[in-house]
């Protein structure tokens, strides 16, 4: 476990009075999230979920005790995404759905919801009944920790479609944020060259800092026929036609921005290049780490009170 | 391409005259090997072989022309390994497959074969004949450069299987020869806490001034309820039942050994324990860097002249 | 040179018509930022400083000169920190002393000064003339690149001070700004064992999934006891009694914070406990590196005309 | 501490039956080895030292005593190296100095002498008379353990006489042995080029995968030029005109082998390049660590019987 969780803990006074957690929807990184939130000391019931091997020990809601067990937690978590579609929430589990509405509706005053990534009417409408909605997509520590999962879920994707080792082959990556100083530095650790191409003078300084090339991403073309795979983490355009027709045939693109994207995907695609869209990475490559990283993120809310 | 050629050469006023090969058998790694000796300035044929994307370049010989192809080249090239079966060639590359036997018949004094671990009374019967024998398998330098492929091979194993992160996972590498350095190297580099377990105070004292945990082996049964992986690099006994018995349950063993073996397969598999047999990682993980490799090998070879 | 200088330019239209600089003041550090600004095509002239070994082919101007170098120059480079008593510029060249007061009635409307921690006052008095002051000090990436060869400084002090050798030893850095995050770095890759204090989970997070332990400042007292080094890189008292109290016989403690520092120095001194306050260790340490990073900020600055 | 003393044992039935330890001579790095044998439960005492901050617990025999606490101890500890002038003791302590003579004929069948670097006349000396000697410097633990401090005391010797931060310069090693190899990974952990300089193809390949240059030493030359700074490990001559010639104004060069050294000192001279010899690095640049080191070699002997 690479998380000490008792050390995040500015308002500890202010903790929230928070005991039972009844957890509703998502996919086998929820049930490891409820684990782990077991493991702290908390009363976790599961609705939505059929029984998994190394599951066995929790505490399944039938259908017919969702209201009550609704009602008798201290707060509901919810997946993430919380929902696909507005209105149900999203899950993998086996067992019967749930609409957002619903829970609006079973949920009362002085209840606490969390979630993943909810809309802001749905948190609105939430906060109109007078229950407290934190999402804790919103944490920084999380985005922080699934950096990690997010760079092994580009690893792997490399390893499979790669017919040269990761040592000595390079990487050109778009953007300098969480997950791409993550994946730079491991990706160099593993002996593949990195060139992150950025927009900031101090970025640069940082990505030289650690021994990678730095170009600015204007430059980005001057150099784009070294690379054997290319990773973009930027959510607007910026691997368009001027980079995309530099790229050497074979090249591999990997777009881990989420939408509207970073790449021009109809040019890729006219050229002849692969390009591999990775979306919810931690959740695939590691859902026992990213259902870890969600309790941790819940749990500092909960000693935070905020 | 991570290996400048020029560069070895301790005997260069012997170099062979050596200048068209046959490349006979194997699989895809052979035709990158093929297709970085060409850009090494070598005539290179194939035979066995299919025409593949990417390899419209070479030149095939037709089964016609395979007797004469073979009385016009200076060396012969052998696949790794040279054959299953002690008869016939390695090959998946969908042509006619070749005897050793045939070969030797074919074969004249003065003409060279390049091998991966042939045997040795089939090396003895090409001598025999005047047909020098090399065995690139033997190069050390091919063995090193072939432990950065190993060693990814063994990182996407355990991506594959596991539901955590490398980084903060635990993991136990039973020897310390070259595979065990590299793989302990990247994995410490992806985060994961290694332990490494070896007989010599020598290797302990090396596995610790790298940062990894070094303990006897005969030790390790005391450590061994942390692990979630244990990789074994020894080809002869060391992970039995004092070892099994201790792992915890769900600890993913990966076995990269050689026959015969360095775990107790069946005792493992009485404890539930899940065991990978991973061979023959390099052309797996990656054919064209394992083709380059031995295309090095045996480059190498012929400007030492022996 | 860690610093490819055409990269950084996202104004390139609107820049600065800069030909010739006259630098002022300063020691060994300006000079090497004025060799390498005359690298960049600038003309450069010097003044306040005797010829030394190595920089025989600079332009020098002599006293008498003083006024019509000024008058021709596009901007005056003035030293890091401009001014220590708030009058005189900075030298330590051995020629004659300029005070801030006579460069501000020299110059002209029109020509630009470059100085590091110009006080606020003075950039006014400037500006009132139509003088226009860039304070290289504020740009972030100077302050970045200016984190390496800091970290260098603390590992020098630190090797110098210790009996034991950085690998295995335990440091704890308070703080995890620019210069913490490398210098933990940096100490990890030589073997040190890194506990990393800070207040926000996002940041512990980040040292976490760099391998350094996290812990919150406020339970750094309850780990205190293992540090052989502890260094400080936060400005405001942070390593009080409640820590120093904690910290073993002949821990090693390094301040490397600017005024008004973050250890309670006489605390620390009733307790016997040796402190090393460590200052302007860039130009200490490698001054010819340090005298790059200014001129690569100060030709960033020219290139984006702001 | 950076070792876990009760590792290694490969033959604990064979223990010796050693309890009492004399410690004769030496430096600040004897005393440290004393202290750290103290701690794994041997009774010590020292001969020639006077006591010292932080030592004061130890126990001193005086000049009068040493007959007899020499008759009774179980075995005696001699310096590294134990001699200097083939005679004397080595001696740092302030206190008599003693003969390997006045050692030999004091010492009775049945003791034990443990030394480094001792002289195979006089190895045969004591072993004539019924004395076991053990030379720890043949230990290979110790020698690969000592290669951590010495890499230090090079970092500390370049940071000390460049000019520029270690990060993005330029180091060329010749030799790849232990030092060199421990040397090579923490200069480029803090973001130096590494050039290896060495003859064997699979050194090369050794270097190469940890992401360094290898080049072959006789092509050495052809890139010598761009070397900050020249380490060498190899104890023949290596380094000649060929490649001095070739190296930049400025070029520092450490020489780290021992006698009859790799450098051409007479030729590096005339070339005006600086050299700096630096010998016996572990005692100087961290006395603790390198006792320590001892320490685990001499106990490591005792528990093997061997």
């Amino acid at each position: 476990m690479f998380i000490l969780r008792s050390i995040c803990r500015k308002g500890m006074k202010r903790m929230m009075n928070i005991k039972k957690l009844l957890v509703v929807g998502g996919d086998k990184r929820q049930l490891y999230m409820a684990d782990s939130l077991m493991h702290k000391g908390f009363d976790v019931e599961l609705y939505g979920f059929s029984p998994l091997d190394g599951f066995e020990h929790m505490s399944y809601v039938g259908d017919k005790s969702f209201e009550s067990a609704a009602a008798g937690a201290n707060a509901v978590i919810l997946p993430l995404p919380v929902s696909r579609d507005g209105i149900t929430v999203t899950s993998q589990g086996g067992g019967r759905t749930v609409t957002l509405e619903e829970l609006s509706d079973i949920l009362e005053r002085g209840q606490t919801v969390f979630a993943g990534m909810m809309s802001n009417s749905w948190k609105s409408n939430f906060f109109k009944k007078g229950i407290r909605v934190f999402d804790y997509f919103e944490r920084e520590e999380l985005v922080v920790n699934n950096a990690i999962p997010t760079a092994q879920g580009v690893i792997k994707i490399a390893i499979d479609n790669l017919e040269i080792t990761l040592h000595s082959s390079s990487f050109a990556i778009t953007g300098y944020g969480r997950t791409a100083k993550v994946l730079a530095r491991i990706l160099k650790a593993m002996g593949a060259n990195v060139t992150v191409a950025a927009r900031k003078c101090s970025d640069l300084a940082w990505a030289r800092s650690e021994g990678f090339e730095g170009v600015h991403i204007k430059d980005l073309p001057l150099c784009a026929d070294k690379f054997d795979v290319l990773v973009n983490t930027v959510p607007t355009l910026v691997v368009d036609d001027s980079i995309l027709a530099k790229l050497k045939k074979g090249c591999l693109i990997i777009e881990i921005a989420s939408a509207p994207y970073g790449i021009d995907f109809a040019r890729a695609k006219e050229l002849g290049l692969e390009v591999i869209v990775a979306g919810s990475l931690p959740g695939k490559t590691a859902p026992k780490t990213a259902g870890e990283i969600i309790s941790d993120a819940i749990s500092n809310i909960i000693k935070e009170g905020s």
